[in-house]
């Protein structure tokens, strides 16, 4: 048998991260790699608690359930979501298995090969595979610490009257930025004036380490933060807030958007797991979610400063980086003409791994950059780690790879 | 905002089952129509203790973990598919969010716009929804009792060339059929000749009522079962066995194959739940599932039994079926002219409802067929909804609508 593959398959690349993880089998290797979030802080017994009590009501938890998701967790995830200036019926949210199939779902019954998409510049790697895997033309836009450049937002707009827009404005993977009001704003204004839906993803919204007043979703600034008729689709996911393993994320948008997102699902896998779903909303009833992510904010932080001194005692020559304000990841700029990839090698050598920066962008990939994970690693972990970087990052400089 | 969605959109049709559940929202309705298991059957304790043991190892239940899904499981049911003459390794099976992923994401990395499918004639639906997404040009092959008939099937693959095949060879969905042995060794040599992929569909294979030898899948046919080189894929679910709510199912298949479905998962969705993969693993350490599914298929032969005696009460002229050899489903076949359509309206307005068959025909659907679930209603609702059908039916002969 001669296997045929689709076209699509092409566009179906495997991940720079995956590929890395393989370099790094049988070795013993601290990763600042993933995107994985500290186990530690997973509430293992409350879950255990809330699964039983799911379970306690008897088959229903095991049946085949709703495409759109267990309506008692849309219901309190709603009210969730209006604390946070999102005020959506059940209707207009759907449960997914988390928030990486709402890119894809909204791309099967939103996209058509060559239609355009903008994206940030860096942008988050799986998204990039989606749409490429769609057939999509993936065009970047400029961007600075604040955000997309409204300017040649407009100015891309106009040349290739995209389909949709991409951003992740809060803490976003892989640069940890945050977009100002004005940006958010900006986008807005110019996505209804030229009919182009938004796909704001907030995975890490919630973990913001300064406490000070959050940041407004996209979402929340189109008339009162109502679905109907809103040019954003928001999505987020329990991942980094309670545990990725249970693979829950939750999708907002105008209804007619949720509703064929909902048919596209069912083609998909018929529905996420009513176990899961249940387990969740119990979890939610009776444990203190809020409470529980001002502890992982707290930890995160702790570790985020500690990442910092550590990246600051190195005082690398033309390296730059800054101190995220929530999120996951320190994006480190390295000198011109540096190439993360060949960092990465002697990197591994050591025994520490990282993403080089080129597998986040859509077209003309950056070289010079690289993403550090510092929520999966302990303290004594990312010290270190840290020392192996900086070891690696010796014999890079001293093989006289790294211009100046 | 004035949504522009893709013309994918088109191919997710709502289905049919779903738009029966509408009619049936707010009244007392006894349902023949959905494919759900029997709810008493789920081993709410035993997945109970398995959920709590598998949170007993700790983190990692709730960790992110490997698209392809959790290892162990994997191992268990590689075991287990031996004992079925399907001699995989773990790296060439894929775990999945229920086996209608598996339809979605083989579709995906397979098939491209405009290539063609085969099918049976009637054959799943959703199966038919995924490939009209997919933009693939599916073709019906002339089905008997045995199966697909060999010469139309070799008119077919001459006449289209098509890519793949797509069959329910054991208790189908919707006809109940069993392929014979002589028919799926020939889809096998042809497609092998032809160079064409099956995707062979099996989530009710373990649902035999005569506790005879099993039927051999296609899978099985291959020189030894294996899977290098196999043009099969093979797939099936816990949904039938264990519960659907925990959403699990399985591909095997040569492990280039695998290996690209795992590419399409990690896009669609980066994997399916840790938590639940996990504690059906610890089930079936714990757990005697095959002791389970003979206490299901005895069941289930009881209600298809009582089923069948209540339709050959009914009498009904020129209408046609027989008894199912395992399954969830008995396939009715109305006289010539009549509209299950019709039939169906009449009968919701009595409280019962069934699946009409025109809604599993890739094209020329048959209207005088009806799909009638036996495994969801105890006995006491199965007479109380052929009661309702009778009532319905007599009001549909009375009005002149039944041609002889």
């Amino acid at each position: 048998m001669e296997y045929r593959f689709s076209k699509t398959l092409e566009g179906f690349q495997s991940s720079a991260v995956r590929e890395i993880l393989k370099l790094t089998q049988g070795k013993s290797i601290i990763s600042f790699a993933g995107g994985l979030p500290a186990a530690e802080h997973f509430p293992l017994q409350a879950v255990g608690e809330a699964a039983n009590r799911a379970l306690a009501q008897g088959a229903s938890a095991l049946q085949y359930g709703l495409t759109e998701g267990y309506l008692p967790l849309r219901e309190t995830m709603t009210k969730r979501m209006a604390g946070k200036g999102m005020n959506v019926k059940p209707e207009e949210m759907i449960l997914t298995t988390g928030s990486q199939q709402v890119i894809d779902l909204l791309s099967r019954v939103y996209i058509d090969p060559g239609d355009v998409i903008l994206v940030e510049r860096p942008t988050y790697l799986a998204a990039i595979q989606v749409f490429q895997a769609r057939g999509a033309q993936i065009v970047s836009v400029e961007s600075d610490r604040d955000g997309m450049k409204l300017d040649d937002l407009a100015a891309k707009i106009a040349q290739y009257a995209p389909k949709m827009v991409y951003v992740t404005p809060t803490f976003s993977n892989p640069a940890g930025k945050v977009w100002s009001l004005e940006r958010r704003k900006g986008l807005l204004e110019q996505c209804l004036k030229a009919n182009v839906l938004i796909l704001e993803d907030d995975p890490y919204g919630e973990l913001q380490f300064d406490g000070g007043e959050r940041y407004p979703s996209i979402f929340s600034l189109y008339d009162g933060g109502q679905a109907a008729g809103n040019p954003v689709v928001y999505t987020s996911t329990f991942s980094k807030i309670v545990a990725p393993g249970l693979r829950t994320g939750w999708a907002l948008g105008d209804v007619e958007v949720i509703r064929n997102i909902a048919k596209a699902k069912q083609a998909a896998d018929l529905q996420s797991s009513t176990m899961d779903q249940m387990t969740l909303h119990q979890l939610l009833e009776h444990f203190d979610i809020d409470q529980h992510i001002g502890v992982i904010q707290a930890d995160y932080k702790g570790r985020m400063k500690l990442m910092a001194s550590l990246l600051a005692e190195q005082n690398w020559e033309g390296v730059e980086w800054s101190e995220p304000k929530g999120g996951m990841f320190f994006w480190v700029e390295l000198p011109e003409g540096a190439k993360a990839e060949d960092l990465l090698k002697l990197a591994v050598e050591e025994g520490v791994a990282f993403v080089p920066g080129s597998s986040f962008y859509a077209g003309n990939p950056v070289h010079n950059t690289m993403r550090l994970n510092f929520t999966h690693s302990d303290n004594d972990t990312l010290r270190l780690g840290m020392q192996r970087l900086a070891t690696a990052m010796q014999k890079y400089q001293a093989a006289g790879r790294m211009s100046r």
